[in-house]
C-alpha cells in the first residue's frame, strides 16, 4: 500500500480523542546569537552554536555542576520528551496513522465486508478524506481494528514488522530513520548528565515502546502515552493481556501532565515539545521552584524538513509559540539551529 | 486520635472498589529443607537457610550468572512487589486505612456538620464497624475527604507529616519501621543483581511514593498503585494537579497485569505477594518463557508478627496459596523461613 496523501482535513483534537492515532509546527523566527562555547569533545555537534545550543548547555551545567546554586540530586532530574515532531518528523501524516492506514490495507482481505462499509470503503479506494468524513466515528473505526482486538504480544509483533519495513512516503526511509540527529544528541547528552528521559506522547504506548529502546535508548518503562483498555485473561491456562476497543487515556495537551504524574510521579525539571499538546507539559515542568527548562522545536525547514506552525492541523503551534515568548522558553529554528536534521541528512 | 480497634467487618475487595484505602495472607506450612549455600558475605542475612531462601538464590544467579542458558539481559530484569502484607505489615488494619481515619479526626473542627452525617458521626465516635456500616458509599466518602480536593503537591505534604508521626496501634513504632527486614535485603540483593524493582500495589500510587523511596529504595516512578483522577489546572497563573473523588484506576487483582503494562510495559520475571490480590500478578510473571519466579509470604508467625490467610478480611490468601502449591511457586513461611521481622525485631 502507497500511503495516501491527501491532506487529512482534520483537525488534531479530534483525531487524538480517539486512540491518539495522530500527533507538528513551526513559528516564527528567532535572531541567532552564538553564545555557546564548545567543549573539547561537543556531546551536541549537530547543534549550531547559537542561543540556542547555549541555553541548553547552560541549563544542564546549572542544575549538574557540583558547587552550582541549582544543583539538583540526580533523582530529581527528570527530562520529558514528546514523540512526534519533537523526536521524529510527523508529516505529511503522523506515522502511526501510516501504521494504521498500512494495517487496514493489509487486513482488508480478511473483511470482504469492507468494500460496502465506511471508513473502509474508501481507505481501500485510497480515498483518506473521503474515508475521514465520518469525523470522530470513522476515526474510532480505524483505530479499533487496527489497535484491538489483539493481545499486547500480538500487537508488539504487528508494529515490529512494520516498523522495520515500512518507508516513509517522501524520502522512502524507514520510519525509525526519521528521527532528529540533534535530539538524539540532546537526549544521550541529558542522560550523560544524570537526567532519567521519559517520552511522553500523544502517540499510543504500546506502539512507541517497540522501538523506543532501539532508536531512543528510551525503555519501555520510561514510555508515557494514550493507551487503550487492557483485560487481563487465561487463554488455555496462559494469561494475556487484550487490547479492547475502549480508549483509557488521551496522554495530550492537560493529559501530559496528568500522564507524567500517573507514571513519573515527580515534576519534570525540562520539557521538550513542538505543539499546542505539548503547552501545559512545559508549563508544568516551569512550575516548580528551582531552574527548570522548556523548549519548543519551530518546524521552520522547509527544504531539508518541513515548515508549518499555526495553521498546520498535524502539530499545530500557535498558543505555545506564543506562551513561549512570553515566558523566555528556548524554541529551536530548525532551520538556523540546526546543522543537520536526520541521521542520513534532508528530506 | 487513636486509631480504632474495631474489627473491620468488611471485605477487601468493597474497600479496594473505590480509592484502594486497603489492600495479607497465610498459607499451610512448609517443611524447611535447608540447602541455601551462604556465599562469603551473605546478601540475604535474615533468612534462613532454608529452601525459601535457596530457592530465591538458585533463580537469581539462573538469570544473571554469565553462561547460564536462562541468562536474560539487565534491560529485562523486572521484579514487581506488592507493599502491604508483602513489605510492610497490613495488620490491625491497612496502613492507609490508618491514615485515612486520622485524617478524618484531623479534619473534624472545620466541619462541623459531620457530628450527623454519617459515616463520619461513627468515626468521630470511634466506632469505625458502625462508621462502615453504609458499604462502599461510607468508604467512598472517607476516601474522598481525605484523598481528593487538594493538589497532589498538597496531599504530599499531608502524607509526608502523617508518615512521619504517626505510631502503629500494636507496637508504637512509626509506619514506615513495620517494613520486613528479609523483604528489604531482599530488594538490595535483587537491585545488586541488575534487577529493576517495582512496587505494584493496591495501595494508593500518590500515597506510597511519598516514602517509597526512603524506606525501600524505590523510586516514585517505579511505583505502581491504585489512583484518583486528576485535573490540571492554572491557579494564579501557576500550574496545579487537583486530585478528584473519581477512581482512575484500581491496582488489585486483574488490575496489576494492567497496571505493569501501563506502566512498566514489560513482563516481570519475578513476582512477590502474599494474598489473593496478586495471584493475577504471579501469574503474568510465570506466564512467560524461560525463568520465571513467583513467591508468596504467608503470614504464620502469630507472635512476632501475625498469623492469618483464608479467613482474614485483611490480606486474605486462599485461592493464591491453592495456585502457588499447584504451581510450585516458592511460599514463605514466615516464622520457619525469617530470622527477623522488622528491622527492630519483632511485634
Amino acid at each position: 500500500m502507497t500511503t495516501p496523501r491527501t491532506s487529512l482535513g482534520v483537525s488534531r483534537r479530534i483525531l487524538l480523542s480517539s486512540l491518539a492515532l495522530l500527533p507538528a509546527l513551526i513559528g516564527p523566527m528567532r535572531p541567532i546569537s552564538a553564545l555557546a562555547q564548545t567543549p573539547a569533545t561537543d556531546p551536541l555537534p549537530s547543534w549550531n552554536e547559537t542561543a540556542t545550543k547555549n541555553s541548553i548547555v547552560t541549563f544542564v551545567e546549572r542544575v549538574t555542576k557540583q558547587g552550582s546554586p541549582d544543583l539538583v540530586p540526580p533523582a530529581e532530574r527528570i527530562a520529558t520528551f514528546d514523540n512526534d515532531g519533537t523526536l521524529w518528523a510527523e508529516q505529511p501524516i503522523y506515522f502511526q496513522a501510516a501504521f494504521a492506514l498500512d494495517r487496514v490495507m493489509a487486513l482488508a482481505p480478511l473483511h470482504p465486508e469492507w468494500k460496502d462499509k465506511e471508513p473502509f470503503a474508501s481507505l481501500l479506494k485510497g480515498d483518506l478524506k473521503g474515508a475521514l468524513a465520518g469525523g470522530e466515528a470513522a476515526i474510532f473505526e480505524i483505530v479499533t481494528v487496527t489497535h484491538s482486538g489483539m493481545t499486547t504480544v500480538e500487537f508488539e509483533k504487528i508494529v515490529r514488522d512494520w516498523i522495520s519495513t515500512a518507508k516513509h512516503p517522501v524520502t522512502g526511509r524507514l520510519y525509525t530513520e526519521m528521527v532528529y540527529q540533534p535530539m538524539l544528541e540532546l537526549l544521550a547528552y541529558m542522560r550523560a548528565n544524570g537526567f532519567k528521559t521519559f517520552i511522553v506522547s500523544g502517540g499510543g504506548i504500546d506502539f512507541m515502546r517497540v522501538f523506543a529502546e532501539q532508536i531512543y535508548g528510551v525503555p519501555p518503562e520510561q514510555v508515557v502515552g494514550s493507551s487503550g483498555k487492557l483485560s487481563f485473561e487465561l487463554r488455555g491456562g496462559r494469561p494475556i493481556l487484550m487490547k479492547l476497543p475502549e480508549l483509557n487515556f488521551n496522554d495530550d495537551k492537560t493529559g501530559k501532565p496528568i500522564g507524567i504524574q500517573m507514571h513519573i510521579g515527580r515534576q519534570p525539571i525540562a520539557a521538550f515539545g513542538n505543539s499546542d499538546g505539548d503547552l501545559q507539559m512545559l508549563e508544568w515542568a516551569k512550575g516548580g521552584g528551582g531552574a527548570r527548562f522548556a523548549l519548543l522545536v519551530h518546524h521552520t525547514d522547509a527544504e531539508r524538513e518541513w515548515a508549518y506552525d499555526r495553521n498546520s492541523s498535524i502539530g499545530r503551534l500557535d498558543k505555545a509559540v506564543d506562551a513561549a515568548r512570553a515566558m523566555g522558553w528556548t524554541v529551536v529554528n530548525m532551520k538556523n539551529d540546526w546543522k543537520k536534521i536526520f541521521p542520513f541528512g534532508s528530506k
